[in-house]
């Protein structure tokens, strides 16, 4: 490895050239939903830093944005990527995303300033709806590019004001009929590093900056939609009740205690809504979203239908009805071992950790072998204003991810393909 | 009276009129808050069916809608008002307020058809947001025009897009400056009687079309907002949580008890909304709306003491905080009684009944007599598409308002004002 004293951009710069985009005064943090008017600054943000550092940009048929580094003009194969994604949660911290790819944008720098020479190509990628806050479906861009999701569900896909996502792509100069599994891109690419900001507090028990991941929880959604009678909350006498909030709440009772009594499992509703939501009505119908995670996937499953069994009967004690609809299941996910291996000998000293949160790494294992870098998170939280990252810290991840990525580019492919 | 058998319009046939204003094709029924392209149709609609009737038609500077009837020139005193509201619930029924403005149009056509001259002024009146579904304020016309709520509050209330009321009111051609309390205008009034769809199921039970009005339960609204840390729903290990959903969903359960434990009690969640509101996070904050109802105002207060006791104690149990917010409260309301009397004497075989249900009625009792009339809703629902009255019931109770109003505007004033 060539070391350079050369000063390059620090990755806590480039998140402050960002920080004033999509802030939230309502909720706090940041709210940038996919394609607002947040995340297409960021994008273009995104567009301008590369540009800046001689990189080929292009917007793939899936929106996914591909910034690529390739100075010797190879053909391009077993490119080496790494990237992240830009949207967030509503009310989300500044670090879930952005770090990635300000870590990106930072390593590729410090490459170029070390005067490493690439023998394999290299991209930086941005991808789209990443935490499926708007559409309901995470990692929409990889899971259209891998055909995990077919363009005919991803079309359909609506979001809270009724737009549809292939309305959407069409306004944001996507083409529907284009959606979807990009078998050509698939073949140029080699491997895939994600860095991201630690969700939770492993790192801090480890009292290290840096980890790699080792596996993703399995992870599904659900819906559990009760059914009951609308009436008038002043007129409704107790006893003529059949009020699907109560079934409702019960179930929430019931998912807290169901995911405790389980080692290693997370149960949560974070999401529910009355209809039609007025304070003097009697809802006729509540929709709770559940999200369950599990190393194991059987156990996932086990849990949703002992929650579901026991809906039914809130539900029927109170003349009300249940459906259940799977909104989305990601089995477990184990990083490609070769890859972590080749992350381990490098980076010696970083712990290894699983990680309870879904990432496009994850889809993209089942294409190509993925790797995951987390940098540490002071507060263990994430999804929240609260999420935060120290600029050292930050600065080290950029810097881990420059030597992985020193390594990965200039040394032959080891790691075949999955596929 | 003076009897004829001259054809006048049927209250259901107005009603007819307009069925397709405002249609929630999500929700089913009726979505028409305040000031909606539905609402403002409604009051065309009204303004349009009043001045075909030669009535003249002005709106106040709260917003409310009067139609006046006086064919004798007489001074504008002692004026006798019927009328109602034309703003719904989300997702509504189509008769909560349209049937008391369409029967009171055709009371007076009848009258006219019949040649009653009055010797009193006659008016019919449109209160808007009696529902409260936009501002959180129910009777929000009547409380402006009475003073019970001040300009002050109401111009500062702000809609679930972010529009407050002083700008909306603005928009419709209102000046912010002028809202609040009209002693000119309460000044011309004697009497006012509502009539208005059953909410529950007392005329079921009596097996009568038509009931009279005795009083209206003490009803509060209050919102209990639980505080705790937003976090990522894959990442944050169960114990680690301290999730005000959990606390909010035990409040629901704790609700639905203490209103079965009370004798004649009401107590409601509707509304109860998590923030951020994704379903992969937990949330870091949780609205929850409860709605309290009892014939006795000590027992509504004593019961939200108590709610909110128990609410603080899931709270900390969870380690989150929860604060209490009275959005409103109506102390019970008994129609006047000589009011009440005259219109037993013309409807000797209506029932007597007390209702759940807050009405304009209920608010202009501090100024004038009032008195209510109720119409048999079959099944017994209401603020739900179920809600529902049979035609003949419906033209039942226009009949009935113009046998109460011939009445009324053709005797002396025996019923002395309140205040």
């Amino acid at each position: 490895m060539i070391e350079s004293t050369t000063p390059t951009v620090a990755v806590s710069t480039l998140l402050d050239e960002i920080a004033d985009v999509g802030v939230d005064r309502a909720r706090g943090g940041y709210s940038r939903p996919v394609y607002s008017t947040a995340e297409l600054e960021l994008r273009e943000w995104f567009v301008g830093a590369a540009r800046g550092r001689d990189l080929d940009v292009e917007t793939d048929r899936n929106g996914i944005l591909w910034a690529w580094w390739n100075p010797g003009n190879l053909p391009l194969r077993d490119a080496v990527v790494t990237g992240s994604h830009l949207d967030s949660v509503p009310g989300g911290g500044a670090f879930d995303g952005p770090l990635g790819v300000a870590a990106a944008l930072a390593a590729v720098e410090t490459l170029q300033a070390r005067g490493v020479r690439p023998t394999r190509p290299m991209a930086l990628a941005v991808f789209p709806e990443e935490e499926g806050s708007r559409y309901g479906l995470a990692c929409l861009g990889s899971q259209l590019m891998t055909g995990a999701v077919t363009p005919e569900r991803a079309a359909k896909l609506v979001d809270a004001d009724g737009t549809s996502f292939a309305d959407l792509a069409a306004r944001h100069g996507l083409d529907p009929r284009h959606l979807g599994r990009d078998d050509e891109r698939l073949a140029q690419l080699g491997c895939f590093v994600e860095l991201h900001v630690e969700q939770g507090r492993g790192l801090i028990d480890h009292g290290a900056p840096i980890a790699i991941g080792s596996s993703i929880l399995g992870h599904g959604r659900w819906r559990l939609s009760f059914s009951g009678q609308g009436n008038h909350a002043g007129t409704t006498l107790m006893s003529d009740r059949r009020d699907p909030m109560v079934a409702a709440a019960a179930t929430v009772l019931d998912i807290r205690r169901s995911g405790r009594a389980i080692e290693g499992a997370r149960a949560t509703v974070g999401k529910l809504d009355p209809v039609p939501g007025g304070s003097n009505v009697i809802a006729s119908r509540v929709d709770l979203w559940l999200d369950v995670r599990h190393d194991d996937d059987a156990v996932v499953a086990a849990l949703v239908t002992d929650i579901a069994a026991g809906a039914r009967e809130h539900a029927a004690a109170e003349g009300c009805s249940m459906t259940l609809t799977e909104a989305s299941m990601s089995p477990r996910v184990d990083f490609d071992p070769l890859l972590r291996g080749t992350l381990s000998d490098v980076l010696p000293d970083a712990p290894i950790l699983a990680t309870g949160a879904g990432h496009d790494a994850g889809v993209l294992k089942e294409e190509i072998p993925t790797a995951m870098l987390f940098v540490r998170n002071p507060t263990g939280i994430s999804h929240s204003p609260d999420e935060y990252v120290e600029d050292p810290d930050a600065d080290a991840g950029g810097h881990a991810l420059a030597t992985v990525l020193a390594d990965l580019i200039t040394r032959p492919v080891l790691i075949p393909k999955t596929f």
